[in-house]
């Protein structure tokens, strides 16, 4: 099977290599373009420009860092609109809002394109491993062609239905994500300044009902003080503002994430916003004479 | 290894069955004493009240529903202080608060006893599989003597220090879990209310970075309001409270735990004490009028 | 001075009724015409179309019900961009969201009119009593022109600099009313189920360093669950989610002010969006169910 | 008439003193029996013990710092106990929890006396004026006896009916105002974060449907960082502390309240008890770094 890939940023990068290793013809497009090197050396042929590679291969994955990415990769000149139309599909995994992923399907079909988004839950270590999951919508015939490299890069995929679910859905698991990791900082301040050890309450948790994988993760840096940016904080703010904006249009009551997403804003307020967003942790111990 | 065993609930019960099953000799004593029958099947000898036990087993462990009833098998008359002493040691495995903890401790210390407070994380079924986390705290020597008894019991035992770390090390866990609770609910009625399916929700966190047994377990019940108390809501938010309490001593700020708790304290005024603790989701889902 | 006036709502009636008592002349302009009738008997001009009114007019003012009528009133045909430019003003007393406020004036300013956005805190009886206290903000020389209305028409205006700190401003002081509100409502709700007397603690918080005209006035009718829309409820949890924006933007963590929005957004699940932003005690009462 | 006074800290000296400018005999104590001289001057008779007091005077008046010394002048030795008898009554207007307003009563009443619980709503400045309002609950009958002392001392009295309730209201009314000046400390931070003037907005506050004592006693104070300490941060979370238990009690949900009670305690964690309540203003501006 042949797909285009535009992107290749820590995420991109390691999904084309996916790819490629699984047997896929690829072609690459990056804008900087010396990033195509190491999949060229895998393998994969390189496009001039989003258009050039849409041309060239009937399906097109998107992988970009951010919606105004995600859009100049589609509107812009030899974006990919210039080639899209009629048999060919553009799929783009990007974390962008509902607006974005709208705009970017509605331009498509107009020019008898198929479009999917498939924002992905999991970051470097899991796309790596071709263990991400996968939280499609839109297009379900494109959806089906697009099974077998989404079985490559995912350990699972799932069809969400109607254009802006997947974007919804992952709002919604990163607010409960949100919420979890402030319960969890502060449980561990509550431990500490109670003359508890946290080490014991991370092995205590990692035994008991509510043991995840995030908890194990992050946990022993966190009582580090060591937030290495997996997921920035403001953007685990940004999307804890969505769900609740999403909660709002939708008359949603969410006082735990409401109070979770004030801490986060605390955070970012103490100058936190590119760490991790475990860094909340560092509002809750109030570390320093912060708060 | 011969230990006496106070109190045969559900809890109870299958941990003494567990010690009997491992080739514990066990004198068991149970309030309603019928229900000392089934693990007299098992080859237990059966105490006529608490001080009987004491006085026949060197070390005593106790399973009680309550403080008060934690209280009353200590204090009572033909209750352990009337023998307990020198070279004898007691166990209490009940969730109780510190205070109540201490009390005892002073208590069975003065007679000359030794005493632990080993709380345990986990219901029913990990109680029945030796599964349970237990959490001890106290006089150490007692301690080593009970991990044979404790490795039977639990899969893991930890020795927590002074004194009450046994019960605010369990505040801190189930205070975490509440949030946690309070977190999931909220994602459930977003995904509901925003179109997307809570049942695929559920697949999607199962396999990302916060997956946890909680939300396997307790998430298709909840879609189902479907409430079997496991651990009841009144006891979840008396929990948080405490947790909170003793954030209150120590000056620490928990803006989630209070939110999660709030909305605890309003399922209870709704009737749902007496429910699983997952029922908070009436609160959040607002079915039927309800907030 | 003569001035133009559209839009002749509840608040609009009551403020041309004022400019004509104290001698301006005024034309009027309201989209069902009949409502100019009150207004004729006197002494007011009645203008056609929005148009027509500022054609006649040096100044006009305008005081609509939402952002849409505000739009619709200058962009739509006859509107006011029609007539506005070089040596005229156009004052726009609606609350609207300052994006509103930006695109009406970027418009007028183009055609080479001057613009004042004036959102004005108070409701009906103090816009007949001549009481309101106006936000100002944009062209300073338009302002000082209107201060002889501004004068008749409330107690205090302010001018608080770049178009859209009217908006802003109101926006704070709603985000705090909407607070109170919350925490008077938490208040009544605990006396009463406490064995005290929600009506002595109006009498107690009337003699106190916390008495306030609001308490003062929704109290009452509070106690009688009478929600009569002064300041409907769906507006108030907007302000909020307004104001919560601007507090994400600016990084400012409000956690009060979040967990009051649920408590609205709680309220608009029930249905009681229509309401006196006051029937928030009724999510927090829990009456009949409800949360 | 003749009243006994026992305490005489900055609240106690000002009510003595007011008792004596309208004509009542007072014999007072102070445990620095120094402190007793302005009084004296004034016309005070001064007593040895709390027991001679009240040995000497059929009415005895208590306004002391804390529920500690509310307990030591009634319990200890040559204290209210010894001489309080039929016939006799004692006035308790310190601001204490209800199990010690409870305490007190049960010992006086063993003895044959009549208590009342007084707790006051007002400050230094209020006691000096007489402008207290006076939260009474008890026995009725000495209530009406003192109601010539009350209408000296306050603007207002209240009996509330059985003993506690005069502990409570007090609560409810300092939860409703600790939740108000978190309200008016994020207001004020959201309006400086987005390029408004703070001191515009204590303007507009002032002349609106909100404006209250409070606002306009602390604003300016708030706004440069004062806060000299007219009711300590410390009090006043410990009070939202006890309404919330209140709350917990009688299941009343109060979120609003409950995060107010998280940025209070955040601000004791910071050290900032002993100043004005007002100082959590500092916790959510964040100064320096400060949460």
């Amino acid at each position: 099977m042949e797909v285009g890939f535009l992107g290749l940023g820590i995420m991109g990068k390691a999904m084309a290599a996916n790819l490629l290793r699984h047997g896929f013809r690829v072609t690459v497009w990056n804008r900087t373009l010396s990033k195509c090197d190491e999949l060229v050396a895998m393998g994969a042929a390189v496009g001039d420009t989003p258009a050039s590679v849409v041309a060239k291969c009937k399906y097109t994955i998107a992988m970009l860092s951010d919606p105004s990415a995600a859009l100049s990769v589609v509107f812009d000149k030899d974006g990919v609109l210039e080639q899209i139309g009629e048999g060919k599909g553009y799929v783009d995994m990007s974390t962008v809002d509902a607006a974005t992923s709208c705009k970017i399907s509605e331009a498509v079909k107009q020019k008898g394109g198929a479009f999917v988004e498939a924002p992905v839950s999991g970051s470097k270590k899991p796309a790596e491993d071709g263990q991400l999951v996968i939280l499609a919508a839109g297009d379900k015939a494109l959806y089906d062609d697009m099974v077998p490299a989404f079985d490559v890069l995912g350990k699972k995929s799932f069809f969400l239905g109607e254009m802006g679910n997947g974007a919804k859905m992952k709002l919604v698991v990163n607010m409960i994500m949100g919420s979890m990791m402030n319960a969890f900082s502060e449980g561990l301040c509550l431990a500490d300044k109670s003359g508890l050890s946290p080490q014991t309450l991370l092995d205590v948790l990692d035994l008991g009902a509510i043991a995840n994988p995030m908890f194990k993760m992050k946990g022993p840096s966190m009582l580090q003080s060591s937030y290495n940016p997996a997921f920035p904080l403001k953007h685990q703010q940004k999307d804890m503002r969505l769900a609740l904006s999403l909660g709002d249009e939708n008359a949603v009551s969410m006082p735990v994430a409401a109070a979770a997403n004030e801490a986060f804003k605390k955070a970012r307020s103490l100058g936190l916003g590119d760490l991790d967003f475990s860094a909340v942790h560092e509002v809750l111990k109030g570390t320093g004479g912060s708060g």
